[in-house]
């Protein structure tokens, strides 16, 4: 497949012609997540911001930005924002997912509690508009306004879409691409309108936002079930313990007989799991190749990102971020 | 004290004043609560915004545009995002609390769950940065962008301030303040804003949001120990329970002898709590006279919200916005 000889290296690329500006931004990122009224915000925040996150999406707004030619200094800003947001969402998934680890790391909520989570998650909400505000431009304020409604209500519908086995691949999309692509595209969209990219342009960096955004959770959902190679590691099963429905368990309900349909009823719907159903559950998804095809998925949408490119100027960021597309996939061989 | 004989009348008048306007809001908060994609938000956040709920906050900032002379639509849509991100603040409230019940009806934690309530609070504030957005004045964007992170860095203060018998009146205060007033200060000025008023009267009328802000929360802290009265009627002493350093208690913390303050030790910093202490600590405040004393700052903090309303025009708003002052305090006869 080619893809994974780019392991790791399109997001080096990328950090690297980006390093000056992500300097800015993580200067920025620390000023203001300060308080000093507060000490326990910056503690919170720090664990979480300074944990060897990827700073992908802050770098989809660098990268956009300047591949339009931006030399002002307002994409540092919006940059801002977008891990701001990130990392708030990642404050109350944690406290909704009841999770204890994240990034190999225990949680915040675990670590301190739940109500400081929830609060500081909205300390950095708010903090993310003033940031928003700072550039003066109301059409980056609307694009990133709404994607954060946007991101609120794909998490409500993955609430309400859990533990029903009635949901379906549309439905899935419509979850992902409002909790994770919204920020994605967002990120991108931003970019080219602070850089006063013409209006294609910008349609073209959304649509690849967009598109590597839900390939990027579709992997996601994959790795969760330990990758289309089913290696058991730690974590392994997280999803299926949280009764929700992603792309590989959705693809094997719809191909399920009669008795595979009451596994997945008892486990997913009632939550009675007991001793062996994971294991259960990942020989269903291999009997018919849902991991396989659901990374096919995946391929087909980093292909729409990759196709959103061609609008773009030739730009040595052009290429790496279609670079990026193949390596989000080739997380999961 | 003749505060009593405005019981209800200043809202009354307020309400009939602006009930044009009022109407105007209550359609777009319905409108923009809605959501096609996940039918859980509508349901949970009518539960709350038709509650019942005074609609004190955004009336607040009709009544400055009006007082201001202002004519156009923009009061609208801000006195819908004021009423958002207090909307916003309950629900994340209450899982902070653990609460299961507001205004007379169980909490929207209780009847759905607490990610419901965590989610959907981050959809609400997501809205009202929509909605704040669409006037398109940056000033007005500002100003609330800062009231939700002095908020939220309130909420974050108040959390690590409870348990802690250090925390005193200037902590306390710094604590309302954000928690509270933010919102009545943001609430007044950015109706000044929209309206073009002088930058004297806009400064008036933060200064009579704030102190009015004060004063509501200190009383709401009084009743929660039954009012200066001390009548114990249903939810008297959850701040008690919760461990939370209100106004009567620090005082009678300050007061206290070698005996009462291992009481409060007990009590409040151990969070050893037995049958018999909630009347005990009522015993505590009265014989130190703190909640009278309570009262009376408050009673300075509704005379500083009068004496900043010299400052703005003659008009029936102002007369209603000075009663509405003397109103808060009279809720704790």
């Amino acid at each position: 497949m080619g893809v994974k000889e780019n392991v790791q290296k399109p997001l080096d690329q990328l950090s690297a012609e980006l390093a000056t500006e992500m300097e800015a931004v993580n200067a920025l990122i620390r000023q203001r997540m300060s308080s000093h009224h507060a000490p326990r915000i910056p503690e919170v925040t720090a664990h979480l911001i300074e944990a060897g996150g990827k700073r992908l999406r802050p770098m989809l707004t660098l990268a956009t930005a300047k591949l339009a030619g931006y030399d002002g200094p307002f994409h540092i800003h919006l940059a801002a924002t977008v891990e701001f947001i990130h990392t708030a969402t990642l404050l109350h998934d944690d406290v909704v997912d009841e999770s204890s680890q994240r990034r190999g790391r225990p949680t915040a909520n675990l670590l301190w509690d739940n109500k400081s989570s929830v609060l500081v998650g909205d300390y950095l909400f708010a903090r993310s508009f003033q940031l928003m505000v700072e550039p003066g431009n109301l059409r980056t304020l609307e694009i990133l306004a709404n994607a954060s409604a946007t991101i609120a209500e794909g998490e409500v519908l993955q609430l309400t879409a859990a533990q029903d086995l009635r949901t379906d691949e549309a439905l899935y999309l419509q979850v992902i691409r409002g909790k994770t692509a919204a920020l994605f595209s967002a990120a991108t969209e931003v970019g080219g309108v602070i850089a006063g990219a013409p209006a294609a342009q910008v349609q073209a960096m959304f649509d690849y936002g967009d598109a590597l955004g839900i390939a990027f959770q579709i992997v996601d959902d994959l790795l969760d079930y330990g990758g289309a190679t089913q290696t058991i590691g730690k974590n392994v099963g997280d999803d299926f313990r949280e009764r929700k429905l992603t792309l590989p368990v959705i693809k094997a309900v719809a191909r399920a007989d009669a008795e595979e349909r009451a596994f997945w009823s008892r486990t997913i719907e009632k939550g009675d799991q007991r001793e062996g159903d994971l294991e259960q559950a990942l020989q269903l998804l291999a009997r018919h190749g849902t991991m396989q095809a659901a990374r096919q998925d995946a391929l087909e949408w980093a292909g729409r990102a990759k196709a959103a490119l061609q609008a773009l100027p030739d730009h040595p960021i052009r290429a790496m971020l279609s670079d990026l597309a193949d390596f989000v996939v080739s997380r999961v061989a």
